[in-house]
């Protein structure tokens, strides 16, 4: 497994604890996007399966926002809440009609099981637990999405602008700032030795279920079409 | 499609709006119940995720109960809770002994894709929803179960004694219970002309969403093993 | 009662059944805040208690992003967190600064019992039911600081800033859009004929609950010092 | 303040760091249970108030069932419920039967302020947040009725049967049996050195502020008719 992106702490804890890990971040899907093979059809199915799944995310950062305990966390949670549905939302629709796929299309699409699994696995975790749990949850999307795209800088391609965007200096600045929302919330609820805490075991395995649960993501996009 | 047992006036209806119905009641992992045919491995494979299902699926019963709004709702929904984890689940137990598997590998498996997609939908659909979203989603395990062990019933084989205790007086008064409890719901909030209510159509496509996370279940039951 | 401003239908309505409108919106404390004769000490009581409201108040409203069930609804909700986390929560430790009462003083406030009664009844609403609810539970805040503005507008005196922001075009601007964002949701959900959906007597039900917490609220700004 | 009674090692702390401790368990209303001066009408009063809390401490306790992480958590949850709907509360409208109170006073009953605003901060606590919080918001209502009861019991008068029953084995063994199920969780979510974790500080707070509210419920009784 190659090394781990400087995300903060416990990114670099849960993410040597979850066996999937490689088994996602370097996915058929994954290195499709990097050499440019994969079959259009394909990237056009993840796309519109991925709208329903980022307005399925965006509830879950307003999930985080109403379980913030700090002014920081309701900021950091509702600032992400309002980039994903006035700007990035917006955009992904225009990617999508730039690749043929108008908005009734995206509309009418109808939600993939392996969609349903990811997305109601995160919003469940949010509502049983608290903001780690939310957070452990969430992490494998936002913070393998950076991982993938700092490989993927660069590649060329037909995925190109995916790969960029990813890998770009934006995204790349808003993993470390999770990173650090999230180790700032753990030594906000466990203290200085939150390392050390049995719930990161608990919240481990939180992250490497949901890590699990992308991997069936890039599966239903490589079958998909 | 074969004619729907008699639980209730929803249930009818969203049935018959429900397009993967028949996949799930008549799915390959119930004919080899029925039959007999059904390899040992995968209903071992079965019961041990069954096991984790009805944990989540207790705890999706306890949510029914926390947003029931009369007290009929309350002791149904608690007294399904009662029974699933006093009775229940010591019976799935003892039934996995009886097969081999002992209790610690019973906690030791891991969850599948498939019993995390169905299982966190249905308690999503609650915690974002109402009682009425959560019966949406649980009526295609609890009422389908019911219509596949009326089926079932008598068939004989090895699985003689699962097909019977679906198709048993007990489950199948559970089911009409089930039944008369939904559609007493509805008239509660939606009035006497529910089923005209356009309520009733997002929640027959929730019915509808979770019969294909149904299918999903048999999916894993036939590949594991 | 004075007549009702025109934040939409349910509103209207609601406001209607609500016993207690008139003593919320005519309290003695909105009356000191009228004519200039609330001790400051009282005011600046309730402007403490109003931060942990404001908090909490953020909270419902991102948790109204999570229930949302449509993109407008999503980008109404986060549109109003980001508001309130990122402007109006400012312009409040800014007010209290001007008035004599630091950040910390702020942070260390206790809770009066009428501000958790009236915040946890929101959020419960919202977590126990759904969008609908939460709407009805917190619309007499949101709406009925806009009644009382337009009638407070222009009154002079030492509370006249406070008299002017919620008399003022924006928030009046704010509580219409509020006031569409509850009766699209209403159509949305309920259908066409929402007004003579039973959901609507427990809706009701919920805004005239809402509103005797708000009287509270106001009786205690005017116990407090 | 009066020494603890052994309900287990959180109990004990938390209650130490609950200013209102004592005004909760010996305030006016309870030394008017124990001397019987309290008048029949507030009794009454509180009694029909407290069927209106019984409801949503069940709603409470189901919640806990859903947000339980083990088999003992989920079995000791889901029975409190299934005792309440099911014993407790048939037993409560007998009780206010035999007072006067038939069941359609009891369902037309008005909740008031100081009931709204415990049962919601206990169910908000809940949904916000796990099962420890919920834990520590109903611990003053289910342990301080056993400190109360344990010191009224034998007291005789008018009121007798309601101290000898909260006084009794039956409910004493109810609170040591909470009190183990609360250390216990604390143990399986913190880890053996949870007395230290900041974690506590934060769950006494919930109960210190739940606390305060229990007050506001006995004010009530004492103040309303």
């Amino acid at each position: 497994m190659t090394s781990a992106p400087d995300y903060g702490r416990a990114f670099g804890r849960w993410r040597a604890q979850a066996p999937a890990w490689g088994a996602y971040t370097q996915h058929a899907f994954v290195e499709g996007l990097r050499t440019g093979a994969l079959p259009h059809a394909n990237f056009l199915h993840y796309l519109r399966q991925d709208y329903i799944f980022l307005i399925h995310f965006s509830r879950a950062w307003a999930l985080a926002a109403a379980k913030s305990e700090t002014l920081a966390e309701l900021r950091a949670a509702s600032g992400t809440v309002h980039a994903l549905a006035h700007v990035e939302m917006p955009l992904h629709v225009e990617l999508c009609a730039r690749a043929g796929i108008d908005a009734a299309e995206l509309e009418a699409t109808e939600e993939a099981p392996a969609n349903l699994a990811y997305t109601r696995y995160v919003l469940e975790a949010g509502y049983s637990g608290d903001f780690l749990d939310l957070m452990a949850a969430l992490a494998p999307c936002v913070l393998g999405y950076g991982e993938i795209g700092a490989r993927l800088a660069g590649s060329g391609g037909a995925y190109a602008p995916w790969c960029d965007t990813y890998g770009g200096a934006e995204y790349q600045g808003l993993c470390r700032d999770v990173g650090t929302l999230i180790d700032s919330a753990l030594l906000h609820r466990l203290g200085p030795d939150w390392v050390a805490s049995p719930r990161m075991a608990r919240l481990g395995a939180r992250f490497a279920t949901a890590t699990r649960l992308e991997v069936g993501f890039w599966d239903m996009g490589l079958a998909g079409a």
